[in-house]
């Protein structure tokens, strides 16, 4: 930021933050406090509350596969509802606003309906209002289709992504996503009552959390944001208190080093309860059979997590292929692999799984951490069924009811507990989830 | 309509219309009917029900005085809503359909947020939508601002405008007008029980009605159509039976001559039961008081309907004026007037005022018609007030407790009842009341 320069920050508001008429005016507060320190603001906002939720019902009631192009039309109004409202709570505390959609505000997408990516970000609107003095309302979650000019969404939590993108082209100084939880946290704090609020994560790290159970940030806000160099800022919409910046690793070390604190080795512990494990008992014996497995999966829309696959130990013997995916998919899997005929000799599917994962980009430096990690999980007499693994990240698959107590033991052995290493936490962080997107 | 060419129709269907997933899909079938019949079809959809109230409800939790643009931001959803859902729903019975915004269906308006005028129609995508045979779905009530293009809304009962001004611009066969009730009928049926349904109503006849208190149709949306030739037919969404045509009068005259039926010299009797008078005694005697009282009135948006002003009997006699204006406003017209100072010697208002009219074409060539309403009117032993006339109505106004009895006697004596002229009607439209846009 050039001295003098007035400052751009994007603010995102989730369903709660703006759910009723309170919290509303509570987030037009914060918004009008951000202009009146100075700052040029973008709000984006999302649907209110359940509103998301009622729509997608009243869709049902009409058609049990409604429309993907009308699907949008549909869901698109609950973010321009909470933007009108919002901007009229502005207006009456004396500021200029100006609610826009997806579409006024240049989110330019593919024409993928409920699922768009954004390919373009035509933001001039946005910088004329700004230029007017005006705060910008921007509708979450959608955008317009390129080619037709229809409205289009990017699925579940795509606010998040809104919120980077137009981040990322105005050049903004920082992107704050506001929810009902305090900021990123070593662990669930629901399961781990003294996990502490971090100051800071990388983008990898926040990547990692995110798709290991992390309810954390939208995934591909954070791909957009690292590939655009954009911070984001997690916090409360309902304390001043500072959140979890998320930033590159180049500057999470540097921090790190000026408060001459060395890089932990690990940083969150993460955790899922909800998967299931299908196993092939036996696969076919031919080359391209995993292929074939996994494209009729992908085809029926069914994301796989981890995959192993056993070694025939004789020459007669037949290999083994597990995976896991989300529990709610575990029937449209197994009706894709019968779909697929004599490929196995069996399927076998257990659906109380879980996992849990470690996560720190400081593990790169630190080769002990996997044996650690099936040390402690084994001392707890926890069996570890599937291990998956990157470079900042060991996952294990485990039985769905240990999950509780391998994110205990995990965070209290890597110390990663605010009484560990900082005995003083902000008041009211103490007992409030994962920041969920 | 030229034969072989395929008819064009533009269909309207109300808030009560669409007001569940049930009349969305009844909705839906009518649609698809008329397209199975070959016709190419643009439906215009109100919001669901009690949608606009609720959200004006949300508004007004928010802000007292809502901003008008973000007004048309939050109230442009509703439409939205419900073309999206019907759309849902006409695909499932296997046809195309496409919902549109107001602006998408290039509605285009001035800039008079809330109130907003359509300046043109360009219809380029509706006309894209029809040739590749899908059935377009249009947002009613809105449009886009020529200039800033934001959303804009017409008023209340704007998606009559919206049909009317669709069905001009695509030179429609026939404007439907589709509500609960089974058309336009000669008087209120909650009090006269034996009110008939008309068959043919001309524009002007129906834009006096629409005048006078019969919640038959959008006034604007009557112009519009007589400007634009468009034929309008009302009726109900419940049931098959043919309702009203509002046509030019010499097709009703043609109608009337092909029938063999002389044209009755009155149509219909409407009513209003929510005025207030306001007295002005013993304005002050100058030039330009009227003026000014009036553009008072006019600045503080209140609508003015009968006027009089009685003549001073002697020469140091003041004149008083009188006006009656809708019950909701008398306190802003109050107030106004009080800001104007000594204007007059004294206000003295009625709260208790309602107004009765008979319309219809045929007064012109039957000159007794006046002085038969005075004569029914006072044998029954009601005071008339003030009255208001055109070539085509007469108004009286009375107090507000004996206008069933009026709009009673006037009907009886007018022989316009389906007893006197046609003693079968349709089934099940007697008890509806008269037609609510």
């Amino acid at each position: 930021m050039v001295e003098g320069t007035p400052k751009t920050v994007v603010m995102k508001f989730g369903g709660t933050s703006v759910a009723g008429a309170e919290e509303i005016k509570r987030a037009a507060r914060r918004i009008v406090a951000a202009r009146e320190a100075g700052a040029r603001v973008v709000a984006v906002l999302s649907a209110r509350g359940k509103t998301t939720d009622e729509l997608v019902a009243s869709a049902l009631e009409i058609s049990e596969r409604p429309e993907p192009r009308e699907m949008d039309m549909l869901l698109s109004t609950g973010e321009r509802i909470s933007c009108a409202l919002c901007a009229m709570a502005i207006h009456d505390m004396g500021h200029k606003a100006i609610s826009l959609t997806g579409s006024q505000a240049g989110i330019v997408t593919d024409s993928s309906h409920t699922k768009a990516r954004i390919i373009d970000v035509k933001a001039d609107r946005i910088r004329e209002a700004l230029s007017e003095d005006r705060i910008a309302l921007v509708a979450g979650f959608q955008g317009v289709s390129t080619e037709s000019h229809d409205v289009t969404t990017l699925g579940r939590g795509g606010s998040d992504t809104t919120a980077v993108a137009l981040a990322a082209a105005l050049d903004a100084d920082v992107c704050e996503i506001y929810t009902d939880v305090a900021g990123v946290f070593s662990a669930d704090p629901r399961i781990v009552p003294d996990a502490r609020k971090l100051t800071f994560t990388s983008y990898e790290e926040t990547l990692e959390m995110a798709a290991s159970g992390a309810r954390v940030l939208q995934l591909r806000s954070v791909e957009y944001a690292r590939n655009h160099g954009v911070r984001i800022h997690c916090r409360s919409s309902f304390d001043d208190g500072e959140g979890t910046l998320v930033v590159t690793e180049a500057e999470v070390k540097a921090r790190a080093k000026q408060e001459n604190v060395e890089q932990p080795s690990v940083t969150a512990v993460t955790h899922t309860d909800d998967e299931a494990r299908v196993t092939l008992v036996g696969i076919r014996d031919e080359p391209g059979v995993a292929g074939e497995i996994f494209n009729a999966l992908a085809e029926a829309g069914i994301n796989v997590d981890v995959i192993i696959q056993n070694e025939p130990v004789g020459d007669d013997e037949l290999a083994d292929l597990s995976f896991t995916i989300d529990r709610s998919e575990l029937t449209a899997a197994t009706d894709a692999l019968s779909a697929l005929g004599d490929v196995s000799q069996g399927v076998r599917t257990d659906d109380r799984i879980g996992k849990v994962s470690i996560i720190g980009a400081g593990m790169r430096s630190h080769p002990g951490v996997a044996a650690k990690v099936f040390e402690v999980l084994g001392g707890e007499g926890i069996n570890i069924e599937m291990i998956s693994t990157s470079p900042i990240k060991i996952s294990c698959v485990i039985s769905a009811d240990r999950v509780p107590d391998a994110v205990r033991v995990l965070h209290q052995a890597f110390e990663l507990g605010a009484d560990a290493v900082r005995p003083e936490e902000p008041e009211g962080a103490e007992h409030r989830p994962t920041v969920s997107g």
